[in-house]
């Protein structure tokens, strides 16, 4: 844990978050501003900066946030509709939170082009 | 492999694609329209039909998924930049070829609100 990151500690339990799905690798928690009529964000229990620090160790949670997709889109009733899952990396992608995290956004049409 | 699925056939070198990485796990390749300067497609070398189909056998593919984005960046030189990263599920996800593909885009500033 980062002790100064927001997402190690909603992991941690200590700091205030809508978790709706949590395992032994990943856990996941609503976007508190949302884009969509459901938006999820997934992140690694442990800490990763980003995709540009991701290292072969962490292959399987980073495997995992797509299991935790797949299930929370079942939950949230989204699996038939569809949805779009979203990483963003550094300054073009757009990173505001620097522990790497997944939106899984769903309940509307996704724009084309895409990016 | 699935006989009828373009990117099978590409993973496996029957179908033209500029590919630009492959490994045991995953194969990469420039997205034939690009929706900017860096636009290039990862998939798992086995046949996923989409993200809703995810098994826990495929953990280490998904993850690799981002191990070769992350690679592929650098190749592409777009580390510091940033990029991101986009998996279509179904249709309000907007995904046309039914074999798990994530997109990887990079080099000009992405929109936000994401979605």
């Amino acid at each position: 844990m980062t002790t100064d990151c927001i997402f190690c500690k909603i992991v941690a339990g200590e700091a205030k978050a809508e978790v709706v799905y949590q395992d032994d690798l990943v856990t996941a928690f609503r976007d508190t501003h949302p884009v969509g009529p459901t938006h999820i964000l997934i992140v690694p229990n442990q800490h990763i900066t980003a995709v540009s620090q991701a290292e072969a160790q962490h292959e399987s949670a980073l495997g995992r946030l797509f299991l935790a997709a797949r299930k929370i889109a079942e939950m949230e009733q989204i699996q038939q509709g569809g949805y779009r899952l979203i990483v963003n990396t550094g300054p073009n992608g757009g990173q505001t939170v620097f522990h790497l995290h997944m939106h899984l956004i769903g309940g509307k049409r996704m724009r084309y082009p895409m990016g």
